[in-house]
């Protein structure tokens, strides 16, 4: 059985999220749940079960255009199980406002996150960084705003250098930066305080999946003593590893990490590039969420609040 | 005072160490004898005093071309601890001997410590590489000549790319490679069962000076209950260590981190770029030298030997 | 006071439990609800008051006959506690039903449970299993019904040698076995990609409570970089543990350690033979139920979602 | 605006509060929540908004006077939370009897938290305690009343020798006391069963904060392999940390440390005096509650269902 | 070329050797020292070539019965290299007084090695012994002589529970013994003052090759807070691993793990069944010789004493 | 039999020891080295065995003296090591000779020791202290005077408070000084580069014997990232360890710890006063002596260049 074809607006979205002109977890989710919204209002359904179905298919062309990625289905997920009603009508005021609150949310819970992380921070702490993230950096932005003195070491994370973006924010909102190569991060870290990541996602089993080198940074930073968190918000969760699913590492180009000419140089030798790679829990010390921190251990609380058990997929067909 | 003029092979040798054109530990030390027995057999020396002053003059000339290196002092330490004899002539032919013995024994010194490091690899091994070192080159082509099938993960080491060579050499013998950036380590580490890596020096106290990103490899290593070796001749261990001393960690251009580019885009952060670091003796499981292998808490026993107790320095004025 | 006699159908229950031949937390459980269906069904009672007084002392019976196994007081306790009504019918309905509803879930349990330890598990691991654990054996179950190629290293778990059991039930779906000693543990770890062990119980504390050898194992386990996962249906979770109580070790006849012939031959030598060891939970990744997977240190989130802060004992007197 | 005057039982409460007259965490609080309850008692009020005005303003009184102690914002928060009532009787009856409540919980707090510890001990262990603790102490004596025979270690826990307190209590309930410094703490654990410390207040992130050395006494127990646990009332537990505040360290006056004499003989030496530190959970096993025991990573849930996400702060002015 | 025929005494030795009618390490390295001595006096050499060809061939033969034993070729080395002199008599003279001191050092290295492992236990302590070992049998042995009083838990070590024999030893000098399986270790570990282990072989990396389970029992010692010594000889410390050999571990048959009706009801299940393995240094305390105790770190610096920098095989051809 | 009778030099030497007049390991050692010489000179013996029987006899007299000091029997060890000689005159003048070098390399030592600890150390470092150890205090010494700028965090060392004497002399050399309780170390590691501390007597198998507290403040700087050092002149070096021997632990009287009037309300408690206790070697970086710095785990070799195997007793009767 073939879905429907759902509205114009959320085949523009789906190929915009597929083309990655739409990036980043929460843009994702937001275009996704606005795409829903813009199905609900459109779309001709002659009965609830029609306009279910409708949604769901609309959902599902949504979800099959980043498959890997975990804040378009949440954003999905959250619209969907709150498509509630008898008739048409209601389903879908219901859809377009679940659509409206979760982007509301959205918007706020960067800055929330972006405090509780703050409140980790202490006047003069050297913090260091990896990559480059959003949330990790709404929580120096926000100890700024607080009136504290932060400085930076800021790896500058192979093979794309995200670390250079960091830096630049950074620098922008007046942070004293030192850029460091990936490997100098276990000597530098003798004069940093606080090491802050964001998150790829985050597993029920408290595994934090990251860009490649956290978890390498992370037992080290337990070695030297300083304290590691993630700043993630709560759509960077996992819903699939609440039934012990793992998540999928993406496997990049190898043109990211080597030029054409080396290319040609070195001959044949392979190139393996994971785009992210999986911190075991005991050593993060904390995730810094907009619902407030948790230490790893425990943030599968906060997912089965969120989530439920997590088997249920409510785009699936029935 | 200043130093006797020394002879013109010692001025010539001592300009091309300086300027980089002779390089790696070994290839500087066999130069320094070299050009200590040129010294020898050039000066013009009315009594044994002056043929001892002129040799501590060249030694001395020599020394401060590259004043960190480590090979080279040994190299001076050990031809003038050998400059005995009642004339002249006597002092001449044993300073000449000791520097040919020294030039011998650096031949053979690559070898030998290759076939103890390759003892220690099983075939089939996979082995993880850091940086580019001749002496840890020399362990897996001795493992490959001992009929062992090796494969490598060879990292890319960062700000200078030396994993390249490293690759490009075990390609040629024929030694599956797969090049990965530095931050891969850990999550590569699963498929690895030997990590080996070279030496700038290696301290009395067991510490190991390494390319930048050893110790939180060797960390790493640990963690991942992967064991890990140190390749490296005599001539890298450090007699002044002995007496406490620490080695001087080198710090480098920035522009070996960042090119023009990101220097104008990145603005006003500033990059700090050490080419080494230190790793403890209690993440490292052996240390491989020509005279066999030693755990690293030991290698002050080796150093003892060769060295006496490290205080004195025989190209010092007396 | 005594209690008053139950129906037959639980006196043969409770018999059949006492004698070890229902055996098996599952089967165990299930025979227990079973019995206080009977119970209900069969009492004659003319109050409520009455109704409940004797479905109290049935279970009492059946809970004397293993007082430290942990999932009868779990069957017990779902069914008692759901014991509600305001007559003698409707009190027999519910108790009836609650029975039902515990039999159904236990027989889903075990299935659910086993897909979510497989998908911890990847396509070509090597699993290595201690003794012998049905729950841990429908995750490789599962896994391979995933269509991943399972392998098994197994212990054989001295003294009863279950081990013996768990490699003829995965040679029987196909899984290539390799038997070891206990002992050789720590060097199979090295070919090891999962450890996988059952649960006689698990505490509130994090601590799972599982046959000798289980905690030497996971520190080995950890040691060795190796995770490991413990799969245990919630009738293993043990309520009295919320409240600090710790979980009395079974100490076995010395007859499973030693035969006739040694004992006559070794003379005067104490043999001590407990059946079971604590995990901490920080030597543990996850432990997998029918409701997902938990981070040790989060499973008395769970245990308070199913008994409360579980101090109640419903089959008490009142 | 400045707040309208509270009665003057509550002027009283604050005043002897703020003087040290009422000292130790439940006393304070179940003084903070009686004074609530004289406020509402006496208060005059015309509105319901002039009423919860006049509560929130004793609430601020009432919390300056202590501004870093934890159970008393925590008393504050439970009585002002169940203020609710369409008219001021009705809101006057529900402070009254909230305050009436958390009164009587705070007295079987104690007794309740005392058997979980006691449940974690074993009839013939030798625990050691670190400062003085009322409920950690409740642990022992509940174990005592349990019949289990229990000896002592005492640290004497400078700089104010609270040890010595401990040891005198616990010769009054006959259990055999010795004293040692807190140098002598490693030493003396080869001896120990477990360890059980109170806290000054308890974090999200699983952290204890507790009197100054015990930070350093766990990371001791754990290398030790001594089992360590904190014996907390849920009135320690630190709403404002769920959003990542940290607990700020009281340093308190040098004249703790040294007396006069040594003040004066060793001149211009700076003396630091911090009253408490931090515990990261990864050391502590469990911390017990009159809730039951939790892994300290699971501390946060139980922080969740008592104070909800933890921003809201019931006596700020609206 | 083949080698000259052995005198009669060194066929007999040889044959009795591989026939393991000669078994332990110092028995075996008696025979051989003692067949040379043989040889010495019986051999009728025309030169001191000859003489020297003949001793080197009659070291060959005795080599090659247990070409895997570590003793063995250490009583040939000792032997040989104080094979000196100018003619055959001389010759002849050093060789059998070769011979005759160590089986007198032999002799006397047992008790020797026994004081000093006393010399680390206290009375009183219950010591914890893995498989059948004289040398650590020696050291409980000296310290009851010493007035110690000392108890034993012994495991049985499978598959061939030598712990059986241990137990007989022990109880035969009246040492309370309590036998145990192996993996109830890290639980009965909590009672235990001191492992107490011999060793197989030991290598210059300070690993210690000895009955498997050693390691995972250095392993759980370590994370329970309990020191743990090897008790060897010098006829143990493993000459090749000064230049890096790694001791081939042996893989035993089958039938010391499962019997015959267990093979026929398991299938097709593999066994694996490692005699040894490989106890890194930094889980173990010391190393117990008869030239007193070592940290396994500095054992190297023993082995290049007694054998120089180990390549020179004596017995090779030249 | 009883030993003649010591001349009055070494009588009075003896009761000055005894009394306590003389303390500090290096003034003892020095003492009893000229006490040595006082007896050989002042001696009237007829025959070379009567002068070395009245040597041994008074050196068994000093010996006698503080029998658990270990300067002491190593300065009688040396002078008597070297007496040799035909004639009285012979054995007399190289006893003579003998004290008086060893008292040299005394005034010496203390010095050179200082400044390899110095070399360790680098400008700006702060440094933690414990207890007042002359050596450890060389170091900081050495350091100013090398030009380096040192803070000091000085704890005060319970029970007798050591850490003012180390405050004061920090603060005669102008080195800035912060005071703590011990218990307070973990939390101040922060704000620490090393942890430097003196040694009561050092261990063959690395032990560091030094002042109670120093283990448990050694696997803090291990956890939190900080090297730490153990200052000691090989006076300290324990001989008697190299065949196994433990350091026995003096217990102290328990008025160091609580005054009479805290005897008189404490009532019924034990007060337990060890005097030191002993750091692993794993937990130390390194051991700096006047013969340089060497890992713990290689001090064994630096007492076996100084004692040989350590056995003999050169005092004792033959």
């Amino acid at each position: 059985m073939t879905d429907p074809e759902p509205v114009p607006a959320v085949t523009e979205s789906a190929e915009a999220i597929a083309a990655m002109e739409i990036r980043g977890a929460a843009t994702i989710a937001a275009e996704a749940a606005e795409a829903l919204a813009a199905q609900a209002e459109a779309v001709d359904a002659d009965s609830p079960a029609a306009f279910r179905a409708s949604m769901r298919a609309a959902a599902r062309t949504l979800h099959r255009t980043r498959p890997t990625a975990v804040s378009l289905p949440n954003a999905l997920r959250y619209v969907l199980q709150r498509m509630e009603g008898h008739d048409v009508e209601a389903l879908r005021r219901n859809v377009v406002r679940a659509a409206e609150t979760f982007v509301d949310q959205l918007d706020g819970a960067r800055a929330d996150l972006g405090r509780v992380g703050a409140n980790r921070l202490a006047d003069g702490d050297t913090v260091m960084t990896h990559c480059h993230s959003t949330d990790a950096l709404a929580c120096i932005e926000a100890a700024v705003d607080q009136g504290k003195s932060i400085s930076a070491i800021v790896k500058e994370t192979r093979p794309r250098n995200q670390g250079h973006i960091t830096a630049e924010r950074l620098r922008d909102i007046d942070v004293p930066v030192t850029l460091v190569v990936d490997s100098a991060a276990r000597r530098a870290l003798d004069e940093v305080d606080h090491v802050l990541v964001g998150a790829d996602s985050i597993a029920a089993d408290g595994g934090v999946i990251n860009k490649i080198g956290t978890s390498g940074l992370a037992v080290n930073a337990r070695e030297r003593g300083v304290p590691i968190m993630t700043a993630a918000q709560t759509i960077k969760l996992h819903p699939e590893t609440l039934t012990g699913h793992t998540v999928e590492i993406e496997m990049r180009d190898e043109s990211e990490v080597i030029d054409d000419d080396v290319r040609e140089s070195i001959g044949d030798v392979a190139v393996e590039n994971p785009a992210f790679d999986v911190t075991p829990p005991r050593y993060m010390d904390a995730i810094v969420t907009e619902h407030g921190q948790f230490p790893p251990e425990s943030i599968v609380t906060l997912m089965r609040e969120l989530f439920g058990e997590g088997a249920a997929v409510p785009w699936a067909e029935p």
